[in-house]
């Protein structure tokens, strides 16, 4: 039981009404990872500049194998943004792609074995190659993606749609994949595209699950306090892939909430500190009672009689 | 049992994706009596101008008692607007409040029974002056507000607020009133001015109930088929309202989040025509199921084995 992961190692520069830092590790293989490393085990395959430290590597590598972790002469992927006020919105100030421009996953002989996959958000062509190289036979591959390559690869990311179980998505990025406005919409359209199984993130509305036969929508953990929104979509896959790697039924409606609810959890410890920090404090005692109170904020024990 | 709604009645002009529309009956004030009147009997205090026709007194008479209706020389209040394609957000193309302007809401001495009351958007010291004209010992009043009246009687908004008990608003307008971007503490804090239950409508997100001891997030019903948004925030204060006029117990959580679920699904049918067609038209049974449909979206039977 482990689960695969493919994307990015960055070092983050933030600044958020909350504050400011510099060099945070990030990218989204590591939100993902560290995410999922509390459900099972996680191999990661991403690249790292000369210039990423031993300390990191270190750290990284208490919650996840690295022997997928590839480093190369340069530096390590950057990326420095702003979030505006309401937290929901923010600005790219800098991209330096580095070593991750020539990024190509090199996939370790025994990764194959692995029964989860996620490919998170890198060239559509690169996720291709990484399926057809972690083989056939995998229980679940997950793919998420963004508006650059919906844009500027359409065709290859359609192929590689084909091909995978789970798209998790931003509501944006849905829409504009299906070229279509209306949520609901927009999520059966996508299921058309190859998915089984579709999870639509909505930042602070939550997310929706698509499953062809059942669509279900929950909200976001109500917390209060609002650090830094980044990495909370990745948390949220890793927690949501992590939670159902080695389970059974996993295609089951309840199989799939369950891992919604878990996802939507475990997003909310990473928001409430910069980087990782909240996400690696969150304890497993922590991520039952934020489960217990997000079970209360979202039913109801509806009454049919008017 | 009867509910009381002071608002505007109005003739809108719709530019939607969906196509374009003029001079269709709107305004709070209607939008929100016939969706009460599903529920209740309703009591409508407003202004048209001498160019309102029979035909449209004789309509809106099938849902409301109209002795509160006054007729004044001028013009109808008038309002256009364009929906842009995600239909989320809307440009005002023109104004014209012409009779409403000068509205002086006159309360007909048996309205005075009624045991609701809701103020719909209107200068908050004409909602106080509803109030004291009302009376006292009424079970439930609720108030809708905007951007400018937070803006321009922010002190007379906050007095008005002192004096009723469930608000109905916007998202943007509850960060707005609370100076407080996160959407729960917002709530929390909104309570704290007077309300005891704070409803925030977040329109394609759903809602999100605040009662102080509980909070609960509903999403939206998934409809496919947007077509003119208008009045979904005052059809579903209609219905929530309508609902608990003549109920027991209701500040009760259960019954005000079967109050939420109403609310939703009658906006549902709302947005799905222009104007009051989709409302007028839902009958009992196709809400009760829409209501059924709602719980499957949003009630998940949580399983807490990890």
């Amino acid at each position: 039981m482990a689960i695969t992961v493919v994307g990015s190692v960055a070092f983050d520069s933030i600044e958020a009404p909350s504050g400011k830092r510099e060099d945070l590790l990030g990218g989204s293989a590591t939100y993902f990872s560290v995410a999922a490393s509390k459900f099972t085990d996680v191999n990661l395959v991403a690249v790292v500049g000369d210039d990423f430290p031993d300390k990191q590597l270190s750290f990284l590598g208490k919650f996840c194998d690295l022997s997928g972790l590839s480093q190369k002469p340069g530096q390590t992927f950057r990326w420095s943004g702003r979030y505006l006020p309401d937290m929901n919105q923010r600005e790219t100030l800098a991209t330096h792609l580095n070593v991750f421009a020539e990024f190509k996953p090199e996939i370790p002989e025994d990764y194959t074995e692995c029964e989860t996959a996620f490919l998170a958000n890198i060239d559509p062509d690169l996720q291709t190659d990484v399926l057809n190289a972690l083989g056939p036979d995998k229980r679940m591959v997950g793919l998420d993606t963004m508006n650059f390559w919906i844009e500027s690869k359409r065709k290859s990311l359609l192929k590689a749609l084909k091909k995978i179980d789970v798209l998790t998505i931003n509501e944006d990025e849905l829409r504009q994949i299906c070229d279509e406005h209306n949520i609901w919409k927009a999520g059966q359209k996508a299921l058309e595209l190859g998915p089984r199984v579709v999870v639509c993130k909505r930042g602070e509305y939550g997310s929706i699950l698509f499953t062809g036969d059942q669509t279900a929508a929950l909200p976001a953990f109500n917390t209060p306090n609002v650090i830094d929104p980044t990495g909370a979509g990745d948390s949220f896959a890793g927690a949501f892939f992590g939670y159902l790697d080695g389970k059974d039924s996993i295609y089951s409606f309840e199989m799939l909430m369950n891992a919604l609810v878990i996802g939507t959890v475990v997003a909310s410890f990473t928001v409430e500190a910069f980087g990782v920090e909240g996400l690696v404090a969150a304890s497993q005692d922590e991520i039952a009672a934020r489960r217990a109170k997000l079970a209360e904020l979202s039913s109801f024990g509806f009454d049919f009689g008017f």
